[in-house]
């Protein structure tokens, strides 16, 4: 099983610097005294093409051999890892095919392809995004690059960790606590791979949807764990069945256990981020930071570090966080 | 009459080292595609208190002598200089004292109150806050920090462009144009003041609303103009008669003109910030963006910068802006 280091996180960031923007660090005096914590918001909807996608994506991309890299990649993704990959693409000058459910948001649709990136469309219901992505691969000689069970993948997003640990440590903090969002893993794997080595002592926790808590629910079991059939959220970024394989096996060492939130506490994380952090988040960029306000973890007194991993919502969902800031 | 230097504004820098925050620079691709030109976006909406404002606050009351500022300080303000001057004075452990119109956004109002600042509401129609702040200032022995009007808030403000400044050159450009919203002018001539002894060639230019375009009226005449009576616009943050003395001095040295935008091009812009930039941007603080995005300047193979100035907009206005954005 390949795993992956905190150099190979290093190095990831060295592929990434002058690519990658470094987004800031925000906090809130308001929200601390709320709180009564310190909280630290790592804002990764400033990040290229709207989510911390494109750091996994592009150091992929520059691992890849050039003659490889050259015939072109492919994709299947909801819409971030989409946009990643697609703009990744476009800046080693390489063709891209991205496979995408019919009912993504609209918004990550079109900006995939206006990066110059070839969507196919498939029905989430009835069709196989594996099957499609494999068959189509291997007729147009593709390198698929997966959404998070890649080493490399997990060590560019792990390039989050080591930007906001060093972060922390310009403003004298030292997180007691860490969360970021979870689909298949590959953010929190890296993140807490990144984090664990800068703060041994900071407890990392996977931030879920309630009803797609299958990262927290394996950990708990200390086995891989499915969603049951039906399960529904407006988290769409991190619809995921269950854990990775390789992001699995990381993540039961470095993880303390996972969170998980409704949709209501999710719209009011957004609604809770245009008004106190000024910035635009998705429900499933948010759901690390729904856990924190909403009481999921002990805050009192502590100093807490919350990834907000993506903004690319439409402005429909956007309108429904609004509604609970009136 | 005083004025401000370079040196003032690196000075201020030193003092807010540490304590304000430094805002990123954003950069869409998608954005420059569209443009055709380079567009590098300054959010001082993810600046503490959602604005540019603390800057100088912090400047204005770290200046100060220190037994005249534990007397306590008073402001007048439409919201964001309010919550800068009040998040400073409780930093440094002193009362604040802030007069408001009634009419201020309920979010300025509350934030104001929330930072432990004594509000003060007054009939923007009726009454003259200069008249009502002199008079609580001399009662009480409190300071008033003006809004724009006072070196050390101009050198606060400037700090904006010198840290732009220094960002611009870490990713390799120079720009050729860059724009900062005005009301009574302290930011643009705090910020013009970074910007042309960064880059001597660039042109700066100050963004107004239609029908509170002083400055600009101000610059082409070469004299004081003020706006007519009964102008209006939904740029609460900006809405000055006529431009400062101070200001006013260093601007037509500085400046190359202004340029003016609709209430329709400043929603559209905010819905663009909102669906490119992923920030909370409000009416006033777009006036900037609106101005290239609406052609107002030549913007065609060119580098601008642009500075977002505020993030403080109720969830009704931002709806509206929304609604372009669907």
């Amino acid at each position: 099983m390949p795993t992956v280091t905190i150099d190979d996180v290093r190095a990831a960031a060295g592929r990434l610097k002058g690519i990658a923007a470094e987004t800031p660090l925000l906090e809130s005096a308001r929200l601390n005294e709320r709180l009564g914590a310190r909280l630290l918001v790592k804002p990764e909807c400033l990040q290229r093409t709207g989510s911390f996608k494109f750091r996994g994506a592009y150091n992929r991309l520059a691992a890849m051999d050039p003659a490889e890299r050259a015939r072109g990649v492919l994709a299947y993704s909801s819409g971030n890892h989409a946009q990643g990959v697609a703009l990744a693409a476009r800046l080693f000058g390489v063709p891209a095919t991205i496979i995408m459910p019919s009912n993504a948001p609209q918004m990550k649709r079109a900006n995939t392809a206006e990066y110059g990136a070839t969507v196919i469309l498939y029905d989430r219901e009835r069709e196989n995004r594996e099957e499609i992505g494999a068959r189509i691969a291997e007729e147009q000689g593709l390198t698929l690059v997966r959404p998070y069970d890649d080493p490399w993948v997990i060590a560019g997003q792990g390039t989050v960790g080591l930007e906001a640990a060093s972060q922390c440590r310009a403003v004298g903090a030292s997180p007691d606590v860490a969360l970021a969002p979870a689909g298949g893993g590959g953010l929190i794997a890296g993140f807490s791979t990144a984090i664990r080595d800068a703060f041994p002592a900071c407890e990392v926790y996977a931030a879920e949807p309630e009803e797609f808590d299958d990262t927290g629910r394996s950990l708990a079991a200390g086995t891989h764990q499915s969603v049951v059939a039906g399960a529904s959220s407006i988290c769409d970024a991190i619809l995921t069945p269950t854990p990775g394989q390789i992001t699995f096996a990381i993540n039961r060492e470095t993880l303390a256990g996972g969170v998980a939130v409704s949709d209501d506490e999710v719209l009011a994380a957004m609604a809770t981020a245009f008004r106190e952090l000024k910035i635009v988040a998705e429900p499933g960029g948010s759901v690390a930071l729904a856990a924190v306000l909403a009481g999921k973890v002990p805050v009192a007194g502590r100093t807490l570090l919350v990834v907000v991993s993506g903004g690319n919502v439409d402005a429909g969902m956007f309108r429904a966080a609004l509604d609970l800031a009136a």
